[in-house]
């Protein structure tokens, strides 16, 4: 796994804010029958850059559904600029850009020979372990989303 | 496969101006580690009735990317309203909503017992054999946007 | 979901011993890029078959890794006889054919226009909890697999 | 992309004659119900190093389905040893192990934490363009199998 921090990332020259990156490639099976990346596949990259993210928060979520309390995507938004082949480099990239009492918005990109091919948002809901409640974002996180990434307030 | 057209999409109590449905059910392989259907899933149901829908147009595209003519997602939205089960029964529902001179706005639902567990659109924008040029939306299929999907002029 | 019993699969005139089959059609989804479906597609069919027949056996198993006693895949064989395309409908199919103390085999065929597309078997151990330890197969699973499927005893 | 070629995998200690490893880590897209790699993710990371090997061949074959000969997979074997976690670092391991005049089997294995986790081989076919007629594995293709990667003739 070759992650990049906030500096490493800004050393290539990726503008943004992003506080994580992850470095891969296409491979086949992420095409379709248009011999090119499927938007659905857009989505994975996303999501397991979400868990990355989350667990290197380091503030006591785990991810089986099991935890106390746990962000759930309540929204997805992405955009598909330009189309990617098998064998292309690239990073998938996040930052949480936004927060509220419950809800927090995460940025998401994919960065490939100089420009980003698809951009991207989710947003997340903390909710108690049966996701019928909505609960504060704990304060560990929040301090982490205003102060590493510079997430507003909404 | 069990589609359903606008009148029997109708006779089940579905509200909406569908005009294309899927009778399926939530399989194991949906599901991911929290034991509920993965977020990315339901973008695999919606692509998969995307393009029935477009095989049922019979205006002449192929899918194959050969085509001199062919829409292409530019970009995605979803909502997650509640989680779904392994076993569960729902029907995938779209139609087109809007349409511009080039591009058109499709709507999806996933329908499962009363409700609408996750809603979305996307934006299509019909582009030449290389993806390279924006093209106008065919006649034929504007008809058929207009008049049988009640979709709006941009 | 239309599933099919042991008759109902005979009156088809699909010879082998089925007892479990699945009717389906072949999604935008399932194509890769050569535009047929792709290998590991079929293994994702089989899955979802595999669970259907456990959830039928009623004997008491849960799917969530937290039953005393649960079926793991220890392997899996595959042939793949002929391409299918988009739109294609056929019938996924299942029985157990042999088991042991421990183990059983469970075979699986897709049905489509009157021949079988592919054909496998998985080799399935009941393990403990945590998977660490082979346990017997149950009195009542192994009732069903000789009765009802015609399993042969190794 | 990491690859590593015969020699830094025999660097690494793994044993077995593998030409081709791609490094690479457990996401969580891998997971399913049980919190552990599916296993017919197992086969996608055998499929894409398997064309990962194929692009490295330098023979002239294309992969989307239009070259005038092109292997195809007429059957898969695989066993799953022991459960992989998100996480995980792992290398995936390939090499033509055997060779007849059409076909040659590819073996495979997933080497993580000094084990081999999953093995497995597939059967491969070259055919014509329309996979209708076997074809002879092409001279430069057959002199690679055997040279460097040892395969024995049939």
């Amino acid at each position: 796994m070759k992650t990049l921090d906030k500096d490493e990332i800004a050393a290539l020259g990726i503008e943004g804010g992003w506080v994580l990156g992850l470095e891969d490639f296409v491979r086949y099976g992420d095409l379709d029958s248009n011999n090119h990346v499927n938007n659905k596949v857009y989505h994975a990259w996303f999501e397991n850059i979400r868990v990355l993210y989350l667990q290197g928060l380091g503030v006591g979520l785990v991810l089986d559904g099991k935890a106390a309390i746990k962000p759930v995507v309540r929204s997805a938004y992405m955009e598909f600029n330009a189309q990617m082949m098998i064998g292309e480099d690239y990073v998938s990239l996040c930052h949480v850009s936004k927060l509220g009492r419950s809800s927090y918005q995460m940025d998401f990109a994919v960065w490939c020979a100089g420009t980003f091919r698809a951009t991207g948002h989710v947003t997340m809901v903390m909710v108690n372990a049966t996701a019928t409640k909505s609960c504060p974002i704990p304060d560990d996180m929040r301090e982490i989303f205003v102060t590493r990434d510079g997430a507003k307030t909404r």
